[in-house]
């Protein structure tokens, strides 16, 4: 049976069924048990999604009459461009829904997202290790060639 | 014989020398000629640079009476912190003072002020070709594996 | 006859349309012939609208197929709350509009708007003997005592 | 006696000085017993004043070795300015240093700031009866002759 995916922001009323969903994916970068991302963040990001003056925004897909999935982007200033950049920073889709699209329905609601709010691009960080989901990047985006370096302060 | 180098804040007086400068960094990128970053984009972002408002913020360096080098900053929202994080867009040093600390000591000030501004890291990218950047790169910060996707709207 | 009122967020190719409201609403600031707002301005804040990172938003009012009204408002931060102000600066109805209700209903959406977006309140200015005004803010908002002090650098 | 008055940014050490004036300026607005100020607002509010993110800045006047007094500004948009509007948001003197000229140099710091930052004026709201206040305000700045409508949502 196919379900299909439903796109939308997310709304103050989600929290407990976004959370477990954020857990996951944070549990993905090793931030859980001892390394938990603290609460006090998780409360303040969520805040933030719900903030007009904060460029930070939170689509959830629902399949199945469930939510599937998250992804979450903010937008920031570039030096060589005149409107803002759009990162997606975050991207997740529970085990159970996975190979159904919903991470490339997320991601394809982001493009339409930030084509309206007058970004040129949307540009996301990966693992070089995290070979599978690059098979769904390279369907979807360009590997630009760029690392990070960064530093600890 | 051996010049100081003295990082500083760029002032609104400035500009002429400021804009060779970059100039031959986006002339790096291939911005050049017919593909030179518009005027528009250039006034713009050296208002930013200027507006209490805007988390964009640039240091020149000073060596030999003569602008060597630049370094362009801003500050972004980040899910998985409180504070915001520092990302180093633009850097640069002129050909003549290559090889003299230039590049460090700007990486090294904006560390200094992303610390004051309450930021956890701070991070570039590089292309994965430009080996010759990363000697110094290697010493100053982390390669972290994590890559860039972008897709143009 | 009566015309229904429709408002919606401004579109990139409103500008035609939105820039003789605007002249006119500066116009009845004194902002007009020398002393008229500098284009660069206009265009500035035109591009801001329409930039996902930028907290400034644009409303027009279509009626009886025209644009018969504009309302710009922003959103920026309070030191005694958890969320952002949002800060109605500028209201103006075509003069063959009025008291058709245009500035009713780009207020009321105004709210709509802001407390979508996690807002506490909607404020305003006007000036002191701008009765005309008032009679209308009296319905919607209440006078709060507060006046500004202003200085020049 | 005549005891020098020091203006500096608010340090985070300074917190536990800090929040008895914070806490006596929300007392002259009513917000104190169980009408005080959440807790969760005032350390948001502090955590802003050092996040180079956030528009959100604070001073402290050290006079005869104690904090005597507090002033918080922030930037914010403005439709009809290039650059930022600067907004003086809160200003506050302990009882036992009033008359000294507290007010005054935190106002006069604040107006130097606004300058740096590229703002063209900076501006504060108070009370039609605060005719007290207003004698300082009156030699610093001018009575703009606006006042303030307010919609709670």
């Amino acid at each position: 049976m196919n379900h299909k995916i439903f796109i939308r922001d997310v709304r103050e009323s989600d929290f407990a069924k976004w959370k477990p969903l954020w857990d996951g994916y944070n549990a993905f970068y090793g931030r859980e048990g001892a390394s938990a991302l603290p609460d006090e963040i998780t409360n303040l990001t969520w805040s933030r999604f719900f903030d007009g003056y904060e460029p930070m925004n939170a689509l959830v897909a629902e399949h199945a009459g469930k939510l599937a999935g998250l992804v979450h982007y903010l937008f920031h200033r570039s030096s060589t461009q005149l409107r803002s950049n759009c990162y997606l920073q975050d991207l997740f889709t529970v085990e159970s829904a996975r190979r159904q699209g919903v991470g490339r329905a997320l991601i394809e609601e982001v493009y339409r997202r930030a084509a309206q709010a007058g970004c040129g691009k949307v540009y996301w960080q990966t693992h070089e290790t995290n070979t599978h989901a690059m098979k769904l990047y390279d369907k979807l985006a360009k590997k630009s060639g760029f690392i990070i370096y960064s530093n600890e302060l």
